[in-house]
């Protein structure tokens, strides 16, 4: 692909603010809560996606894709498969607009994260453990009925939906001179990269994601997307940044707005999980906490900063784990 | 004290009009969170207050209380007796003026919570367990050194900042009809049934407190403040509800607003706690949860509405007492 090419295809500024006009009543603008961690220097702001209605940032773009459908895709319906937050995204999004939702979860899936999308009025389909047989059950359904497929992360509306979690930085922070986003598959960073880049030009973006999971960093340093195998990225505990590679949409973007991407270990994120309920009372899932990670423990390979925003992208966890994380003493 | 007396004492909607804008840069306007618990039909949302910089309500009071002080006054500082929220509001506030802020707090105060004060910059006094010992050591210092004291509850400047949180309800959610609080002192819930029924005046206004610490309900039912041995109150995990009566000022506001004071149990206020952090997210401490108790286990004793705002007053929680309300399965 050219660079001219690439450039032509990235999510415009005015899609974005279209997105924002378009989800707004269905997603909500979340605050920029102060976070004073101890023995940081500059001054830190969490973006809290954890109190969106479904617990993350995945109602942006899910609803930002579905409100664009037309009426005839309405009555056909809405068809995905994730077990995580893009499936409550998808099923909270089409029970606004009146589509029915079908959420294809492999059998293992948490019984949680099933209940909490059943909860919503999606219905559940499963399928065996292998990924294939997700992927090979969507294209049946979608052969047979006609389902619109609602992809979690490469796709420019779903792109388009997360930035305006970027927009809102921009507009109430205009001197942020530093944005820390997940990264997993790339859709909230490719989004909030391109709205940053166009708003806040002098703001640097970085991208943090578990050592664990490292195909996004290795990508970035290599300058194409690798893929990890599954066996690799689902170690970590984030268990929202186990996509094994970037999308090629989000690549692009990334690629052209992001200054760099950088890991943090399971116990970084667990100490930056309590020290986020200590410091803000806001409750944090593990893929949430990476970005404190960051800025706690990787200072060093941080550009300086005066304000930073780590976003905290979702608090959907289980209380199990959060207790461990609390109880942990370093 | 003559009904008349009693009325044209009360804070009025100008003075808590005035208190939002004084307050406005220190505290921050708290968000309203929807919180669709399981089973509950009426909308409900919760009024973050855990939000707050120093993670309750009590910043609100604090500082309309110290950004009154003269110049002259700032130069004595300010001395409270508290080892809780209050200290913190106090510490906070005093900070933003650059007053010297002295912290009066028995010896087995929470190690947790001395240091919290101290990080705000405050100076702390430490007493013996006695309360009067407190007392006796305020007015010492005061009269030696012209400390200014900042009471936690009985003023009228308090309760116009703590009426600011019910101002911010009135102003996002005008169709609320029941507005649930804490009440300890009184402070905030008289503060808060002042502004609604100003502003909402068919909105009704319920305090929740604990069964083990009730004073409050048996002081409203019986129209005249009674006090509880601190051996009593002090049996609730709800540690900002201790306080052994309501302040004279509150009980003249709580009287003409408020529609009734409901209690709740230390098992109830923990299953709170755990359905508010499984449903917004949001990390409460006891005290924070009552009134979500009251909404899940107490509907027969509600008014019927349509619109509820919970307050949840504060998240400064131990993270051994959050872990222990979240693992148990009742």
């Amino acid at each position: 692909m050219s660079p001219s090419v690439v450039t032509s295809a990235l999510v415009s500024i005015e899609a974005i603010r279209e997105a924002a006009a378009r989800i707004s009543g269905v997603a909500i603008k979340t605050p920029l809560i102060r976070a004073p961690f101890p023995g940081i220097v500059g001054k830190v702001w969490l973006k809290a996606e954890s109190l969106q209605p479904i617990g993350s940032f995945k109602l942006r773009g899910a609803a930002n894709r579905i409100l664009q459908l037309t009426q005839e895709e309405i009555q056909r319906g809405v068809i995905t498969f994730s077990s995580g937050n893009h499936a409550q995204g998808v099923a909270y999004a089409a029970r606004e607009v009146g589509a029915r939702a079908f959420i294809i979860m492999p059998s293992n899936a948490p019984a949680i994260k099933r209940a909490a999308t059943l909860a919503l009025g999606a219905e559940v389909v499963e399928v065996g453990v292998a990924s294939s047989e997700r992927l090979a059950k969507s294209e049946e359904l979608v052969a047979k009925h006609g389902y619109i497929v609602i992809p979690p992360y490469d796709d420019e509306a779903i792109i388009a939906g997360q930035a305006t979690c970027g927009l809102e930085i921009a507009e109430e922070l205009p001197e942020v001179d530093l944005v820390l986003s997940p990264v997993s598959g790339g859709g909230l960073l490719s989004g909030v990269a391109t709205a940053i880049r166009h708003l806040c030009p002098n703001a640097l973006v970085v991208g943090v994601e578990p050592e664990l999971a490292g195909d996004a960093c290795e990508s970035f340093r290599k300058g194409e997307i690798v893929t990890w195998p599954a066996e690799l990225t689902s170690r970590t505990i984030a268990d929202g940044l186990r996509t094994q590679s970037l999308g090629v949409r989000n690549f692009a973007h990334i690629q052209a707005f992001v200054d760099r991407i950088i890991t943090v270990t399971e116990a970084e994120i667990r100490a930056a999980m309590r020290a986020i309920v200590a410091t803000t009372r806001l409750v944090p899932e593990p893929s949430g906490a990476v970005t404190t990670a960051a800025l706690l423990f990787h200072a060093h390979e941080l550009p300086p900063y005066r304000n930073a925003v780590a976003i905290l992208s979702g608090g959907n966890v289980a209380p199990e784990m959060l207790s461990e994380a609390l109880l942990e003493h370093p």
